[in-house]
C-alpha cells in the first residue's frame, strides 16, 4: 500500500473571516493530492480522461483537527484503498508541513464510468489501468 | 425537528470540465444552506459572531447521487440535530428543484468557540441560544 | 439600453482573513449579472451552448469601491454595450442593497466561438441570436 | 524593475464546463504570483498583516489571449510598478509553462491601510517597508 505526500501552499484566497482556511478548500486540496498520486502513479487523469474514463467522486468525508493558516504549508499524506476494480477510496491526512500538527483527515471513494457515462468494471474495460490500479493496493 | 428548505441556482463557475458541479462546491452549498436555516431561526451567524461565538465545521460528508448541472436548480432540506450545547450537527437533502432527483446528502458536524477560539458550552455562556437552539431540535 | 437589475447574497465561503469579501469573486458575481441579463433577455447561456455557440470573456476589469461583508446582498445594474456582431462588452455597478453605497464597477468583454471552438460572426452564423442581442443595445 | 517568476499547476477544480481555466482564477493567480513576488522580495504578507498594515486590491484586469487546461503549468512572470509610497501597481504575465504561448495579461492595483482601515501613507507611517518597496522598482 503505497503512501504519496503531496504539498500545498495555503493560498491567502482560501481563507475566510474566521482567519483561517475555509473548511470546503480541504476537499480541493483531497483532489490536489489525489490527481498527483495518480500521476506520480503514471495513472494521469488527463491519460484516463483521454481514453473515455471518468472517475467521478461517489463520496467524500473530512474531519478537521486544527486550522490550516495562510502563510503556512500543508503535507497531505494520500493512501489508494478498497480498490476491486469497479470503485475505490483514498484516504488523506493533512498535516502541517513544519510542526507536524495534524490538521484534517478525511477520504474520498470514487467509481469508473465509460464513455456515455456509465459503470464501468476497469477489469472488463481497460486490463491495462486494473492492473496498475492493483499493483498501488497490494 | 424543523426541516428548511433552501434554494441555490447553479452558476457556471461552479461547473467543472466534466459537465457537472464540482463535488466540492456541495459543501459550499451546505454553508448556505447552513446560514440560511439558522437565519430563519433568528441565529443570525452575524449576530453569533458579533457575540463572540463562532461555530466551526468540526466533520463534514457527502454522498453524491446524481450529478447538478448549469442551468438547473437545487432545493436543500436541512434538519439541525443533535444538539447537546456543546455540539450539534445538521443534515442536508439536495434535490432537483424540477424533478425532484436527487443530487446528494450529507452532514455537517460543529462545535462553538468563545473568544480567544476555547470550546464552549452554549448552556453556560450563553443561555439564551441555548434556548434557541434547543427549539429546533424538539 | 437595457438595464437589468441581480442580487447577490454575500456567502460566508466568499470571505476572506481581511473580513470582507475576496476581490475574485466580484468576477463570479459579474458572471452571475450576466447570465442572469441574457437569460431575462431570452438569451440563455444553455441555449447558446446547446446551439454550439460560446461566448468567453476576451478581458476582465474591476474597480473596488468599499468592501462588501457576509450579512450583506449587493444589487448588481449590468448593461450590455458595444454588439456588433462580433463582440460585445457588459457593464457592472454593483452597490449595497440597503444603503446604496457604491461596492465596484466594472466590465467585460466576449467574443462569439462556434463549434470546433473558431471565432465566428454572430451575424453571418446566426441571425435570431443576432437580432436578440442587437435589441438589447438599441 | 525586477521581474520574479512564479509557477503554478492547473488543477482540476480551476477547470469550467468549457473545458478550460474559468477565467475567475486568473486572478487567483495573478494573488499567488504577488504574494511569492512580495515573499522573494522579503515583503510578507503575514509580516505586513502582523504590523498592522493591509494592501487590498484597489482595481484588477486580465486580458485573456489562450485558454489554460487541466494538467498543464502555468508560468507569472511578476514586476511591481509605480509604486509611490501610497499606492502601486503590479503586472502579470501568464504564459504556458511547455510553449511560451500566451495565455492572459493583466495588473492590479493596490493602496495600504493602517489600523481601522484607514489609508495610509508607507513613507511617513513605516520607513523600512517604503525603502524595501523603492528598491523594487528602481
Amino acid at each position: 500500500m503505497e503512501i504519496k505526500t503531496y504539498i500545498h501552499k495555503v493560498q491567502y484566497y482560501e481563507t475566510d473571516q474566521m482567519g483561517v482556511v475555509h473548511h470546503s478548500n480541504y476537499i480541493r486540496w483531497f483532489e490536489e493530492a489525489r490527481i498527483y498520486y495518480l500521476e506520480e502513479s503514471n495513472l494521469n487523469y488527463e491519460n484516463l480522461e483521454a481514453e473515455g474514463i471518468m472517475s467521478p467522486v461517489t463520496a467524500v468525508e473530512c474531519r478537521y483537527k486544527s486550522p490550516a493558516k495562510f502563510g503556512q504549508s500543508v503535507k497531505i499524506d494520500t493512501k489508494l484503498q478498497n480498490f476491486n476494480g469497479i470503485t475505490f477510496s483514498i484516504t488523506y491526512e493533512v498535516t502541517d508541513l513544519k510542526t507536524g500538527e495534524i490538521r484534517a483527515e478525511g477520504s474520498s471513494s470514487h467509481c469508473f464510468l465509460g464513455k456515455g457515462g456509465k459503470l464501468i468494471s476497469l477489469k472488463k474495460e481497460n486490463k491495462k489501468y486494473y492492473e496498475m490500479f492493483s499493483l498501488l493496493v497490494n
